[in-house]
């Protein structure tokens, strides 16, 4: 049977087509449940509670920060309170910078204010700032095409816009002259630079965000100003004359800190040793209050998991939610909890991650190994009285299951919209304000049923060939 | 002929129905000026290079600062380069108010750092600013509600939320908490007021705006804080629990500064010494860059003035234009010209204001003397292919124009749409981004149609009942 159902799939897979046999068919009653998951969710307020709770009791909770603390012990109870079990918080070291204050100003030709944001983790600058003549260029190639010599003691302006998809895509595009600016600007003897937000907004918020410093460069500092400050600063360029700038910034590291992922779980029954994990990041940046990044995420996981204990019928497999300590930093979250699960006895068999806002889900997409497509297709028709689309197998997860996916975990991934996702990432107004309770009902339901399917799933979850990691 | 004029009149108002000669109406050939007026502003850029000017080369320009002097010189460079006469700078006296710094944190039950503004005016604290136990009220009706020594040593929150509406009669309403809640509240022996600012936007943007100190009462600093914030401070309330706020405020006053009213003018030729005045104002809040508030209405007035500058005709009335000083901080620009406007033989026959952002007009309002309503319908029928309804005779100027108004001043109101004016409205989002290219050329042709008709109209602009002032 083994040998014949290979030799099925082998054919399968030459012609593009996957098979499956009736016995990996979901049963009527695991379908009847999913029906019951998707008319409950969209009347529960458990999600909603979560985050108004998260970002109300806790607000902004950046990694090593006393508020990071805060959030591991409301994590902690939220879990005790919504009927997990095995609730726990597994140690991670993570860092810890300081924001502190930052300034710029526009000097030459024409004197302005702009508010703006510290780039995460950069150095702070002397206590008098820097004032120096300003190189715009649009990005890191065209900082490389200048002539040498062109930015050394300046300072570089990026100038390049992200653009609006409901996919997240421009991100990626658009992330490495916040990530790389830095110190391809360093290597090249700038002494700071500024970046336009990787923002879609054309509200003034400055975003923030990681940069990746190069350990052989010197760490110069990073800022960045919104989208209609650069339009601005493009403007000053505009006139023909110099520009010059002053930024000044009292950034600094501190001792990294202890902080947890926090961990609950559903047993599962007769498949109790395969997991199928459930991932949100609890960490969020200081500016917002971590309203979509991620609280949404939190709830939508919690108000699924919340939803799927409540049916008669207890899951297969266990559903374990993880709430990853540092995302935003780093992910020492993540990397400690995928070396932690390598060294376990159960097996990650399936992964959902919600890091991309508080919804709608606009589509289901996979990763899992084309022998499984059949079941994923009849878990996707239980979504479509949720408008959700069928999305491709080339699925790729969020930062916090990166690692275990690289490993060749199967993904179900539930496509949260990211059409207005980036006007508020990363800024101040990540706020609860920009949190739909419809939406996020929706997203809670398509999370619920997929995952409560995901778990039930006669056949097996088996591994698929390495995903290309995601770029953020 | 007068007498018969007038007993006509009488009964026309008895009936609700103006009636006018035909020596009154438009000329063909005016009316046909006007067509031309439509059809080039819909093409032009000028207000938009205006408005792009200003908010690059000055920016945030509150009175009695740096950028308050800069901002008058490009204005006195912008109407001789338009092409205005009589391009003069008439020197008022301005406060002079430094924002400084401001802080606010809710310390309990759930610690926060809120984003805050100080309002305009307001003191500043001691340095080690205020902590104290806050209680929360709607409005000054709820506060004066409240029993005695009820906030006594407290801080006193203003919960209410400004509406939304098209006409702007929403700030009117919610307004009175920013301008009279701190005395209100410092009257009651209150240590400070924070007030939910003054705003229809869901991004986290705190408004300022003016207080009006009682001069009897100690005065106590005023705070405003976003909708979101104060949606989440709300909630720090319903848990039942004692709020208590941390405020800190730098602000001060500085001695007066010397400011300038900016005027120019498109002489007239038959009835020259009659004007038909163009008021916007010069100054800022300075959180924003004022490209709605009020660089747009700058915009307006000077493209509507360059258009009919640039026609075959010259107007039979003076079309002047006033680029008011200080209208944020108290009026003293609009006070200044109406006391010398009454020593001017020239007459002030009616009046235009542009302050409420960049467009478009989508009504013509008017207060005018019933017999010229004629002309007002006239004058609107060359509106209709700009889509501007019709609207009543009841219209207020705004502030600057308010002073003349009162004096009896007819108005023409080509009403600005401030469905989304106060989303931005006195923050640090009042940039160019907000500014529709599209919008703008609208406003500028019903403005430059309605001042040129109003310019040429035959019959006499006369005096009106005077004005109810608007409350702001």
């Amino acid at each position: 049977m083994h040998t014949f159902k290979s030799l099925l799939l082998g054919v399968s897979l030459l012609a593009g087509v996957a098979t499956s046999s009736a016995a990996d068919k979901l049963s009527k009653a695991d379908l009847a449940a999913a029906n019951t998951l998707r008319e409950r969710a969209l009347a529960d307020q458990t999600a909603w509670q979560v985050v108004e709770s998260l970002t109300t009791e806790v607000g902004a909770r950046p990694a090593g920060s006393a508020a990071d603390k805060a959030a591991i012990a409301w994590a902690l109870r939220q879990m005790e309170h919504l009927g997990l079990t095995n609730v726990r918080a597994a140690e991670v070291m993570v860092p810890h910078w300081i924001r502190g204050e930052a300034e710029c100003a526009v000097l030459a030709p024409y004197v302005q204010n702009v508010p703006v944001l510290s780039l995460g983790g950069s150095v702070g600058t002397a206590p008098e700032g820097i004032e120096a003549e300003t190189v715009m260029v649009k990005d890191i190639a065209a900082l490389a095409a200048l002539p040498p010599g062109a930015v050394k003691d300046k300072i570089v302006f990026f100038s390049n816009r992200m653009q609006r998809t409901q996919d997240g895509s421009g991100y990626g595009l658009a992330v490495p002259m916040r990530t790389m600016g830095p110190s391809a600007a360093g290597a090249l003897g700038a002494r700071a630079v500024v970046i336009r937000s990787i923002s879609t907004s054309s509200d003034r918020f400055p975003h923030t965000g990681a940069i990746r410093y190069q350990a052989d460069v010197a760490r110069i500092p990073g800022f960045a100003i919104s989208n209609p400050d650069a339009d601005a600063l493009e403007r000053q360029f505009a006139s023909g004359k110099a520009v010059r700038l002053r930024l000044r910034s009292t950034s600094r590291d501190m001792p990294p800190e202890p902080s947890a992922n926090v961990i609950g779980e559903l047993p599962g029954t007769d498949k109790s040793n395969e997991i199928v994990v459930l991932g949100a990041h609890l960490d969020s940046w200081d500016p917002g209050v971590g309203a979509i990044d991620d609280g949404a995420g939190v709830a939508i996981m919690l108000g699924a998991a919340k939803l799927i204990h409540e049916l008669d019928a207890k899951p297969r497999r266990t559903i374990r939610v993880v709430l990853f300590a540092n995302e935003e930093f780093g992910t020492s979250g993540s990397r400690t909890y995928t070396a932690a699960a390598q060294a376990e006895s159960t097996r990650h068999v399936l992964g959902f991650e919600a890091d991309f806002g508080a919804g709608p889900v606009w589509r289901l997409s996979s990763r899992v190994n084309p022998a499984q497509l059949p079941v994923v297709d009849q878990i996707h028709r239980e979504l479509a009285p949720l408008k959700v689309a069928r999305g491709g197998n080339e699925a790729n997860s969020g930062a916090d299951l990166d690692g275990l996916a690289q490993l060749g975990m199967p993904l179900l991934s539930p496509d949260l919209d990211g059409t207005l996702y980036f006007d508020v990432h990363h800024t101040a107004n990540d706020t609860l304000a920009k949190v739909d309770p419809a939406a996020l009902r929706q997203a809670v339901a398509a999370y619920a049923i997929s995952v409560w399917l995901g778990a039930q799933y006669p056949g097996e979850w088996e591994n698929v060939a390495a995903a290309k990691p995601p770029r953020r």
